[in-house]
């Protein structure tokens, strides 16, 4: 079986040779670019999670407007085929630098991002594994997880306090053992580090994974890997309003941005368990009032057919109408301990 | 010697001792604040950073207006005693909520902040050694260090691409060993993969620190702490703009409002090592053009007194007349490698 790489390389190699067979054959050389439009993301019921539609468009050769995009699709392609054969990888802050060295360079980056996505729908990869990176690295693991990283190995309980750190390359990353029976998330460093403190990882035989907010691509793709390779149940403990919903329904159910990359990304099995408005009543936890934005937020959040489940209507109802949210951090209302001691086990138990 | 904990611990009891002491004296018990307000800021010369003045104010249980703010602190006092005596810690979000539970809790977190930097001034502790920890973990480090967290060795060559993390409770991290000449942090990870990538760790015998923008308390602490206990250069490698200056300035010689602990926290041996007006010049840097607020910022800078030397104001002078500021990956117009093989090279070879 071919790995990721060798894929990624005949991939990229196979649209230029594409190309040049068009030229030899004396046939306009096109493309056919999948549609990223709104109205070619639907919310896949069977699936769980956006994906893309059937419509695409043809780029051609032949239409004067389309040459610079077709040719800065092309260099790009040889570019990310130079940094997967090198084990390479570039940030798309890097590559947009890089193309100032091209005869079709881009205006800015906002262009040569959206080539790179056309060259993940095309060729129906994440960009990741083109070797193109985002900025940032991913979010923190701590737990009896131990991984191989380029022949290295790291066991994420010996990693120090702040756990090991999901790397943009995951998907290199090569699950060695582990010992344990599930994985909570949870949105904040305070939080995760709570939870290392109180040894929520020996209480619940549990790896800990801290979200840093909106959970960033490389971190949802180690939540999949561990739900479907290790088929670990994961576990999603956010702050008990809008947005804390929502970064857990993106780990969940992906978003209709990236609908051409949930099947790489998305975690239909993964669960909330995070702060509901039922929690903020039956805890008497310390609220902060909603606000307008909260209020709209919410709405959206019922109208969405990610949230077509009757439990979060009725969750999101029941918070529109006692007008409240909360944080995670809240529960130290009761000592640092409780929401390892009290509330997870009666969280857990429930599900 | 007493450590640092038994130190936290003995002046926390000792501000509650010498309150019950001027009870038992039937005198009015009041506390010892030195103010943090600017006219109490001042730069030092000769230790390169800010302190604060020897200005203070009395907090006097016999005025009514200041028996709660006495009763905050000694009840926050008590609380962290409590972490420091069983190894905990607490976020400043955790403490404010539970001051919920107590007789004089705070309105909102704001509040319980000033109270924690009110005990951190009093007692001339961080809070970090009080057990009170920010929300967010330190940047990342890689390379040939060795060190301690409760009796785990961890090598920074050996956790993966992302590195190490530096977790808040940096100060109870024990350096074990090391084989490097210098640590070179840059701005964001993305050079850092960068460097990690073409094994500078290996070409200058480095360690290579991720700062994530804006250091955090706990980076700020590390660099001080490789810089003096294991004597290593540290150089800084931000983007050619008012903010990377600034972000390695206060790496350097603290910020103003953290002016009580920067005795903690800068390192005014660091040199600043990033992308200048001359370098954008010099190479031929992609650049953009300044904004207003770039400008304005440039023109704060001239008269702050941490960029006194010739060189700061030259090279600030130089970026406003060219009008133009370049990030550090811009040199990736020249090739991935060039930042590795070229500039740093000479750049290190000019300090």
């Amino acid at each position: 079986m071919l790995n990721r790489k060798e894929i990624a390389v005949n991939k990229l190699k196979s649209l230029g040779e594409r190309i040049i067979e068009d030229v030899e054959q004396m046939n306009v050389p096109s493309i056919k670019v999948p549609s990223r439009g709104t109205s070619n993301i639907v919310y896949d019921d069977e699936k769980r999670y956006y994906v893309l539609g059937d419509r695409y468009g043809q780029r051609s050769l032949g239409n004067v407007k389309q040459i610079k995009k077709i040719a800065q699709m092309v260099y790009m392609a040889n570019f990310c085929k130079g940094l997967v054969e090198t084990s390479k990888t570039a940030t798309l802050r890097e590559l947009y630098y890089v193309s100032e060295g091209w005869d079709v360079d881009f205006g800015d980056q906002q262009e040569s991002n959206i080539v790179g996505e056309d060259l993940e729908v095309t060729l129906g990869m994440t960009r990741e594994d083109l070797g193109l990176m985002p900025e940032e690295d991913g979010a923190s693991v701590y737990g009896n997880l131990i991984i191989k990283e380029e022949d290295i190995e790291i066991n994420a309980i010996r990693s120090g306090k702040s756990g090991y750190t999901i790397s943009p390359t995951i998907d290199e990353v090569e699950f060695v053992d582990h010992d344990v029976e599930r994985v909570i998330a949870v949105e904040t460093m305070g939080m995760f580090h709570r939870l290392v403190q109180e040894k929520a990882y020996e209480k619940f035989d549990t790896l800990i994974v801290g979200l840093k907010g909106q959970a960033a691509r490389a971190t949802r793709r180690f939540l999949k890997r561990v739900n479907e390779e290790l088929k670990l149940p994961v576990y999603i403990c956010n702050d008990g309003d809008p947005w804390g919903f929502h970064i857990a329904m993106v780990i969940i159910s992906g978003s209709a941005k990236l609908a051409h990359v949930n099947h790489e990304l998305a975690t239909p099995d993964a669960k909330f368990l995070g702060v509901t408005a039922s929690d903020i009543i039956n805890y008497d936890l310390p609220t902060d009032p909603l606000k307008d934005i909260d209020v709209l937020r919410l709405k959206e959040l019922l109208k969405d057919p990610r949230y077509k489940d009757e439990i979060w209507k009725m969750e999101i109802k029941k918070m529109l109408k006692i007008g409240k949210k909360a944080e995670q951090q809240s529960f130290s209302k009761y000592g640092l301990e409780y929401v390892v001691d009290t509330y997870l086990p009666e969280k857990l138990d429930a599900m």
